[in-house]
C-alpha cells in the first residue's frame, strides 16, 4: 500500500516536516502561470534603476569597486552594475545594543545593528539571468559587505538575503539582495549550530559533509554540481521544490570564501535559480545564506555554510504555524530529477 | 532619541521578534481594501454547501449530534448546521506509526494519522459573524472530536486550526476549520512545552499563568476578557495585530474545557475575530489551538492551553525564513489599543 504522505526528520535542526507524496502532484503542476508578467509592473518611475546618493559601494561592469562621491559621480551613474544602499526602511538602527530590559516578566532590547539594499542595474534581469561575470560581483559584494559589518561592535549575526516575487515579499520589483547584521544570534541559526554541534561530537563528523557525501553517492536528490559546489534537494525539504548551495570543502564561514571559489559559487546559484525560473515558470522564491555567527568563529568549526532557496510554492497555513511542521506536495527526489533536467 | 525596533523575547519559546515600531505605520495602514469580496467568489457550487455523505459527526442547529445514515439523511439535510468529514486530500492516513526507518544519515516514517474537516453551514458566516449559539456548537465539535482522537493508537497530538482567506491558505472559501491528528509531538509544541517547563521548574509557577496576571495589570495589551477568557495581544508578537485567547483559569489541555466554559470561549473568540474583521476589513487569518500533547497528560500540568490568532498583515520573507526571527510593524500596545475600542 502506497502511504499518503512520510514524515521526515532534518538532522540538523531535528524538526519535523511532511512530504505528502500521496496528493499525486507533478512538477509542472507547480508551475505558475502568470510568473513572467509581475516585474513588468514596477518599469516606469523604479527607484532602483538610477544610482542613489547614499551608495557607499558601487561595483562597475568591469568588478572594479568605488565609493560614489561628488567627484566619480558622473562616472559612476553611466558605467555601475550593483550599488549598496542603507535600506530606507531599516528593521534595525542605532541604539545601545546587548542591553537587556526588563517589564513585568518580559525581556527586550533596542534593535540595534545595519539594513542595507544590495541593487543591480538591468531591471528585468534576475539572478537566473545574470552573465558569469555579474554574477561574480553580486556574491563578490555579499562577501565584501560582510566583511565589513563583522566585526562592528553590536553584530552578532549577518543575514544576506534575497526575496524575488511578490509572493516571497519583494515590495520592489527590481532585483536587490537585503543584508542584516543584528545583535542577536537568531534561533533558526543556534538551533542549526547546536544540532550541528551534537552531530559533530557523537561523530566526529561535520553533519553536512556526511549529507553531501551521502548526497553525492546516491544521486536522486542532485540538481547540479560543479568543482566546488553542489546543488540539491535536501531530504526533509521544508516546502516543494526546496533547493541548497553547498560548498564541497568543509567551511564553516561563508565570508572566507576566494574569489576562485565564488566563481563557483556564483555558477552554482544562477544555475539552481535558472533552473527554478525555467521549470516552474518564475516562481517567487526567497533565498539566504546560513554561515557561522560574527563571533565565536573558533568554537563554531563544525558548521558548514550554505544557501537556501524556497519557492513559494505554496502558503504556510494554520498547520503549519501552529506545529512547526512544513508539508512539501512533492518528493524531493521527483523535484530533483524534475530540475536536473532542465537545460540553461 | 526613538529607536527604530525592538528586539522582544517569547518568554515561552526563548525567541526574539522584532517590533518595528520605526516604519510609523498606523493601524488603518493594515487593513484590507478588497477583503470583504474573495469569498463571494467561490459561492456557486460551493462543495462545502451541501451535506456530504462521508460526514461522520453532524450538529443540528439546536446542537444535537448525530451521525449520518440513509435513515436520517433528508432530516439532517435540511437541519443541519455543522458537519465533519474526512479530508477528500488528506496529509496524513493509515500506515504503521511510531517506526523509525533510516536511509543512510537520515530519518523517517510513515506520515500516520488522521485529517478532518470541520464545515459550518453559511457559505459568508465566518465565526465572527456566528451566532453565540452557532460559536458554541462549533467549538463543541472541536472538543467532541479532539476526545475521540486522542486515545487513537498513533496519535501523539492533535492539531485543530482554521484558515481563513486565500492569503491564509483557505483553498476554499467556504468556512471550514481542520483537524489534524499525528504521531509525533509538533516542534514547535514540543519547545513550547519544554519553556513552560523550565520557567515552571525555576519559578514554581505557570509562565502562562504569570503572563495573565501581569497583563490584567498592565491593562495596555488586553482587548477583551469575559469571565472566563482573556484575550490580548502577546508582549513578543510575531506578526501584527497577533492576538491570544487563554483560559483565566489554570488548565492543560482545551479537551477537558466543560460546556459552561465553551460559552464563554465562544464569546471571547467571536469577539477576537470580529474585532480584527470590522478593524482590519476582514483580513486573511490563521487561527490554532496549542494544548498539551494526546500522551503524558500528567507530566505536562505545568501547559496552559490557548487559541493564537495569526493576521496575515505581512508575508514571511528572506530574513524571517533564514533567521526564524519575524517582524512586526506595529507595537502590540498600538494594536490593542485599536482593537479594544472597537466594538461589536
Amino acid at each position: 500500500m502506497k502511504n499518503i504522505s512520510e514524515l521526515r526528520q532534518d538532522i540538523v535542526f531535528g524538526d519535523w516536516v511532511v512530504i505528502a507524496t500521496g496528493r499525486g502532484r507533478r512538477p509542472h503542476d507547480f508551475a505558475k502561470k502568470d510568473g513572467d508578467h509581475w516585474w513588468k509592473r514596477q518599469k516606469k518611475n523604479c527607484p532602483f534603476d538610477e544610482l542613489i546618493d547614499s551608495a557607499f559601494y558601487v561595483a562597475l561592469k568591469s568588478g572594479e569597486v568605488h565609493k560614489l562621491s561628488k567627484k566619480n559621480k558622473t562616472v559612476l551613474e553611466k558605467n555601475w552594475f550593483l550599488q549598496i544602499i542603507p535600506n530606507k526602511y531599516p528593521a534595525f538602527g542605532k541604539g545601545i545594543c546587548a542591553v537587556q530590559r526588563k517589564i513585568g516578566p518580559y525581556f527586550w532590547e533596542d534593535g540595534v545593528g545595519f539594513h542595507d539594499v544590495i541593487i543591480t542595474r538591468a531591471h528585468e534581469k534576475s539572478v537566473a539571468l545574470m552573465s558569469q561575470k555579474e554574477a561574480d560581483i553580486l556574491i563578490r559584494a555579499y562577501r565584501d559587505r560582510y566583511l565589513q559589518l563583522k566585526d562592528e561592535d553590536c553584530v552578532e549575526y549577518v543575514s544576506i538575503f534575497h526575496n524575488h516575487g511578490p509572493e516571497a515579499g519583494a515590495s520592489i520589483a527590481h532585483p536587490h539582495s537585503q543584508v542584516i547584521a543584528i545583535s542577536v544570534v537568531p534561533p533558526d541559526v543556534g538551533r542549526s549550530i547546536k544540532g550541528s554541534a551534537v552531530f559533530y561530537h557523537k561523530n566526529k563528523k561535520c553533519v553536512h559533509c556526511v549529507m553531501i557525501d551521502f548526497e553525492k553517492r546516491e544521486k536522486i536528490r542532485i540538481i547540479y554540481e560543479n568543482e566546488k559546489f553542489v546543488v540539491f534537494a535536501p531530504f526533509a525539504s521544508r516546502t516543494a521544490f526546496e533547493v541548497r548551495v553547498f560548498p564541497k570543502k568543509h567551511s564553516p564561514n561563508f565570508e572566507s570564501i576566494h574569489n576562485s571559489e565564488i566563481t563557483f559559487l556564483a555558477d552554482a546559484l544562477k544555475m539552481a535559480l535558472a533552473k527554478l525560473c525555467k521549470g516552474l515558470g518564475n516562481p517567487s522564491y526567497n533565498f539566504f545564506i546560513h554561515t557561522s555567527p560574527a563571533a565565536n568563529i573558533e568554537a563554531l568549526r563544525h558548521y558548514h555554510w550554505h544557501i537556501e532557496i524556497l519557492p513559494k510554492t505554496a502558503i504556510w497555513a494554520g498547520f503549519e504555524l501552529g506545529t512547526g511542521i512544513d508539508i512539501s506536495s512533492i518528493a524531493p527526489e521527483k523535484a530533483a530529477s524534475f530540475l536536473r533536467k532542465i537545460k540553461n
